[in-house]
């Protein structure tokens, strides 16, 4: 096999390869994710990949920056955002077959806004928003924080892969139970949502009047067999009621250029939103945010293609060894994003699994807790980078738990 | 005189010269300013200048670039926004003597969120909102569609420069008016408030206990012999009712780079904002812009004083040709920004001033009812570019203001 011939020569790797850049090179970068903890620890947390993004991304910020080009940006004969909702509209038509009105789509300057600003907008403190867990801490924060009232629907594990059923939380649903909010594909289990289960979802909703906030931050992270199916084009009575929030900041390894969508699945919808929150709140996503985001969506699949060839292969060893040599840690094999969510329980451990494997083996995952209070046992483990690395933090996960052993 | 011999070879200027690109080079660009309007007009309208950035900044975006270093942004080993907070209080102490505390600086992904968040989080709809007009369009847009009232304060000429009186509202003045938004440098006149003048203004404000949310956003283009005073600098009494917005897009050029600051006086002040308007409502800024604009408050003095000798020969030469060439349209000589507020009334033109300019001298202004729906005979001349250009306009506008008479 592929893999494990790579195990055994793996530190020869080019490091010219832009999805195997070597760990010193990934060290001279800027970012959080390798100057956030110490010099000996891996990183597996913070959701970015260590990939060099896409040829076509690089040449547009560099067409912009070649020319110190950093006025008011106009793109297409019109404003910026409008090429940004353009080319959104032109990719979920090609990648989904779901065709929408690019007028309908609101771009914002940071993908964080997008979590925040439909909560604020659709729904008033005391009211109750409907939110997977575990999930993406910042839903969990701006539930919390403007008082929001969170109600939470676990993700359980059938046996074969997580599902979220909303029987679970049938009565804990009033009068003021206003929002849904999906994550699909879901961070962190990885799960890509079938039709049926969005149809279900989408009966739920509409049976209880709730405004879905749909986020599909991962949909182009999908593993083959899977599919993404963007909620809103399962009906129009859904869209109706259904905001989605998309960019390329995760697909395209573009976090830190900052720029996002918002798509409101009819007119009405949009203005109720605008109401509450002017467009101009949000911001304009920036120069060179903008003509990396319209370059990922309009001309790096490509690159996209290859580094899903590159996860999928780092995903298959990283469950076939996990299983093999980790038999205590629990998990289910992600259909999307190049997350695994790993459950320590068995482990035993007097910490928090985030602690242990930061302490004992200099491997630093997201903490379980971040995504679920309840979930000091879990971490979440990003597995997009280097086959060399990737190797390095199992090696160490299983020296770690093999040492604590008696 | 040095400009006048300018004139004379002018053409000759080379082209390497950041402050006197060519209209060919300039025509690259994709900015707005460059190509919303027709290839013969010349514009002088959005507020941004036709000068290359200074090397720092370029320096500083083109290592993020050179590395693809496009992940979550960390700087000084905390988070990228702190590294934004820290480089502006440290200039507003060096140029200003002003000292501020970092931790009641928010960074904001982009400028404008700055002109809607404090007026969203601060006032109700239908409170009464002091706007000294006219003003930057985008106050008048938020006090308009978010449903406050408007309290219209003008700028009078009293026969040497632009003031704003406050006893010209006293009679508009009640319980529910909460803020005063100054601008200052003011926008569109180029007013440099004297300290006696914010001082009254204070007064005021503390005797009708209103919030003041103050523009700074020129306070870096001052000419020679006028001298920038932040308000929430003239006592503690003030800054603890002052919000003070920020940001070296203006001044440094980089306005698609979008980042942006608000400081709060207290920090009560900041958790009353933060109740109404979560920070991450407002995004985080781009690794860019963040960079940017580090380089730009912390290297980047030596270029501004080359840009305000520029500047100041520029505004010298419009003032005395505009004098002698075009007596009939009045003006105040600019004490700040890089902008002249022309009252065309005297031509008795039967278009708005922006169109007859537009129609006849292919010149593009700023019309001045964006600035104030009674303005239609004034436009905004921004005459920060190269002196070649400045020269055409005037010539232009001067042609055609000539072709119209007997």
């Amino acid at each position: 096999m592929a893999l494990a011939s790579l195990k055994t020569n793996s530190v020869t790797t080019p490091a010219a390869n832009r999805f195997d850049l070597s760990e010193a090179s990934l060290r001279t970068l800027t970012n959080a994710k390798w100057n956030q903890y110490g010099p000996d620890v891996l990183p597996a947390f913070v959701a970015e990949m260590d990939f060099a993004v896409a040829d076509p991304i690089q040449d547009a910020v560099q067409a912009v920056v070649a020319k110190r080009d950093y006025g008011y940006p106009r793109r297409d004969g019109g404003k910026a955002g409008a090429a940004v909702a353009n080319a959104f509209a032109h990719r979920m038509k090609e990648r989904f077959d779901w065709e929408i009105d690019p007028a309908l789509v609101v771009p914002v300057a940071d993908l964080v806004q997008g979590t925040y600003a439909p909560v604020l907008a659709f729904t008033d403190p005391g009211d109750g928003i409907i939110l997977q867990v575990p999930n993406y801490p910042p839903f969990r924060d701006v539930i919390r924080t403007t008082e929001r009232n969170l109600i939470s629907l676990p993700m359980l594990d059938d046996g074969t892969r997580h599902i979220c059923n909303t029987e679970q939380i049938i009565d804990q649903i009033d009068a003021r139970t206003r929002m849904f909010v999906l994550c699909n594909p879901h961070n962190p289990t990885g799960r890509v949502f079938s039709r049926q289960e969005l149809l279900d979802i989408g009966q739920f909703c509409i049976e209880h009047d709730l405004i879905v906030l749909s986020d599909e931050i991962h949909s182009d992270l999908i593993y083959p067999g899977r599919k993404h199916i963007p909620f809103a084009s399962l009906s129009p009575e859904l869209a109706a009621r259904t905001v989605t929030l998309n960019s390329p900041t995760k697909s395209f390894n573009i976090p830190g250029l900052r720029c996002a969508v918002l798509h409101f699945g009819t007119p009405e919808l949009r203005e109720r939103f605008g109401k509450r929150i002017p467009q101009r709140l949000l911001g304009d996503p920036n120069a060179i945010g903008v003509d990396a985001t319209i370059a990922a969506w309009t001309q790096s699949q490509p690159w996209l293609d290859e580094v899903m060839a590159h996860l999928t292969a780092t995903r298959d060893h990283v469950v076939k060894r996990l299983e093999s040599e980790l038999p205590e840690i629990r998990f289910r094999v992600p259909e999307g994003t190049y997350l695994a969510w790993l459950d320590c329980s068995a482990l035993m451990l007097n910490t928090s699994a985030f602690d242990f494997f930061h302490d004992n083996a200099r491997v630093a995952f997201s903490p379980g807790e971040n995504f679920e209070p309840t979930c000091k046992a879990f971490v979440r483990f990003n597995f997009a980078t280097s086959r060399v690395i990737v190797y390095q933090i199992i090696d160490r996960m299983v020296e770690a738990v093999r040492a604590r052993k008696p």
